[in-house]
């Protein structure tokens, strides 16, 4: 039975302060609940609508739909919702490639670049301190289970870069072709917001300055930044 | 002055069978009006709250931001709307690049496509009947204006890609590496559903399938189409 304290407080973690506060995060879906009991989060509840009850392999808690619409942060539940500890803060190691968000709003869009990062190999993002916390349920979702393996550290963007000992690539619209880079071993790849690009103060910790070439007849003005990153980390990759 | 009719008129543009009955569809924001203007749409009406009145080369109307509110598809209004005609419908020929979208229901996902097709010089895609209306307001939003210049063509899939005369490649799970093969001048590139993948109805009309490598220690187990669409079109590209 969820008590409607229990309802209460749980409805709380759609805001980012009492997650912080109860170190608790909220995954729906059975596919993205699943993926992070795999990787060894330990979901404090699972609640599921009838029909669900029996599709994931912890214990689930036969929740009413009217108290599923009210958990969940979405308009339309997918019938099943977990409540998970936040995993331990691990120390940040500049090994590999390292992604870097300054001032990345849209929860979409990091989700997106987390589980494009999980494709690639690379399992550490560095975020602006302004850049969407990464257990907004949005982001949760988008990120398709991949916040379980991808860790993202949030700090002074311009502390870290100059601190950490690599090679700055930043995407831009100007600076060489990505396809023409020469990559090293590690390095960190720095995005910028669409709407402001990278930050005027992160500029002299850039190295380097990388742009995807549009087609010349193009009039478009940008890209996606979820997909200018993927499309470079593609490049990297190779 | 906008009358209680008008409000209720154009607020049920945001629903798919209202914009087709009056051929009129809502795009927010002045820099994506901004861009249907410049591209030769029609606004019929633009409105505005106070504040942006002066921002758009055309003149507005002023409405109450409570009204604005009403009006708009989104929880957060830019604060400008426009209702705009919808394009004269083109025939579809197939000279270059021609992306295919096999039951695409995400409107971000569709918008982010738009916007990455027109990067790359592609203004024309195909979609399956069960994909997402192109004139979606969450669509035209993430288009960001490239709608404007990338035309969506509905139809059956099938039937097309059987008569364009075309090689059809196919994003998959399998197949060649997309940065090893050899892309032809033109082309179409069919892209599936993330949860179903390609329809076993248009299994048949696929000449060659193309796949984007993950890094060896990788656990994830997909990408996001927009971001699966991108990585293809940029090789395709050079």
């Amino acid at each position: 039975m969820l008590t409607s304290n229990e309802l209460k407080r749980f409805k709380k973690l759609h805001q980012k302060k009492h997650r912080i506060l109860e170190q608790l995060f909220i995954a729906e879906g059975v596919k993205v609940v699943e993926e992070f009991i795999k990787e060894g989060f330990n979901p404090v509840y699972i609640f599921a609508e009838q029909t669900y009850e029996e599709q994931v392999s912890k214990s689930v808690h036969r929740i009413a739909s009217k108290h599923m619409e009210q958990l969940s942060p979405f308009k339309q539940s997918p019938g099943l919702l977990a409540v998970f500890e936040m995993p331990i803060k691990k120390k940040l190691t500049f090994n590999g490639w390292t992604v870097a968000l300054d001032t990345i709003n849209d929860p979409g869009n990091l989700g997106t670049i987390i589980r494009t990062c999980d494709w690639f190999g690379i399992d550490k993002i560095l975020c602006s301190s302004d850049t969407v916390d990464c257990f907004n349920p949005k982001v949760v979702q988008a990120s398709m289970g991949s916040l379980a393996r991808v860790h993202c550290y949030y700090g002074d963007l311009g502390l870290e870069l100059k601190s950490c000992g690599q090679v700055v690539f930043a995407a831009d619209l100007k600076g060489e072709c990505y396809h023409e880079a020469e990559w090293p071993e590690s390095g960190i790849l720095l995005m910028g917001s669409e709407s402001h690009g990278i930050s005027p103060s992160l500029k002299n910790t850039i190295h380097r300055f990388v742009h995807i070439p549009k087609s010349k007849n193009s009039r478009a003005e940008s890209l996606n930044v979820g997909v200018s990153a993927a499309i470079i980390l593609s490049a990297l990759q190779k």
